[in-house]
């Protein structure tokens, strides 16, 4: 029997659960993010793509807790190759589909979720899938804390469109930018993959809400 | 005693006052506008400028009824001079300002008010000027009927991001555009006011409300 050779994406996402830096069983730490990290403060992030977010968010925010979560396997282990070379003492990264999020924060434990370029999943067959559905607001509203608050960007028209006004309906609108980037906003970093559109000149969208 | 000339704007409003287009007297038609005017819906544009939006829709939509309200009388002059020529039988103009919409129109008399490129008052001290503070927005609320809706557009970016923040405090946000002009509204006339700034390729920014 030939053994496959492990790829280095197995190994990096190994690696990084046996030191403690990807969590393989969140659930094990329901209701108990903030004491974990130390934290007052716990932000999620909700499609996390090659962690760059999270890095720089965790880095310019130490004494806040951030959780980061990244269902492609492939993607996350970019994020935890960054992550082995310089760890996130005030963060986890979570390699899991984020459609079972009750089940690892409990109710009124995140402040602030964070939605940066999700997939705008543009077909209207494909709508449903995104992460600002009906469905899915009604979860954030259920895990925010008082007063949390959701903050998207986006560099997608339409998705943006139809996100603020689904959200709107669960949360009170606090903020909108439709060309967030043409004014300095240094309390949010840029990452790589922002600083492309931002190159074509493309407007970056952003809104945030907070809980009614 | 050197008795002043007349200006041509000063004839032109008198003369439409005289021919019943343009109303001076509007609290005379208080409840009374969807009579007067045989329709079962009722439009209110508040900042009709030179009445381009006001003529354009009011022969788009000959069965529907338009009042369209212009506070600067030297620009409302230019408005009653194309209906002199041009007359609209399902609408009326006012040259007033609409501080005192309250007094003209009865509780759910409007069905749709209609915000285009108001006045951005720019500077914040001059914020409380906007036609989209939350004062007014409660006059809205109160004249429009139910499902009544208010209709946005604006080419000026800050005035329309705090707008919606704004509006969508007291109403229902049930649409919105960042780039309205990227698709084809033939349902919505384009002003030649409009067209200057699509044709500087600057983005014309929507938003439509629904009452609560």
């Amino acid at each position: 029997m030939r053994v496959r050779k492990k790829s280095w994406t197995q190994n990096v996402l190994t690696e990084a659960i046996e030191k403690g830096y990807l969590v393989d069983q969140p659930q094990n730490y329901k209701g108990q993010w903030k004491k974990t990290l130390n934290t007052n403060i716990l932000h999620v992030e909700i499609g996390a793509g090659k962690g760059d977010y999270y890095l720089g968010m965790a880095n310019l925010y130490p004494n806040q807790g951030w959780i980061s979560i990244e269902r492609v396997s492939d993607v996350a282990a970019y994020a935890m190759r960054k992550v082995l070379e310089a760890p996130v003492e005030n963060g986890r990264f979570i390699n899991l589909d984020a459609q079972v999020l009750e089940e690892w924060f409990e109710e009124g434990e995140i402040d602030v979720i964070h939605l940066n370029f999700s997939d705008p999943w543009p077909k209207k067959a494909h709508n449903k899938r995104r992460l600002t559905t009906n469905d899915f607001a009604l979860k954030y509203e259920q895990l925010l804390s008082d007063l949390g608050q959701i903050q998207l960007k986006s560099d997608n028209r339409v998705f943006f469109e139809d996100s603020v006004v689904m959200l709107s309906k669960v949360f009170e609108l606090e903020e909108l930018w439709v060309d967030f980037r043409s004014e300095a906003h240094d309390e949010d970093v840029i990452t790589e993959y922002e600083q492309r559109f931002i190159d074509l000149n493309q407007p970056i969208y952003r809104a945030i809400w907070r809980k009614k």
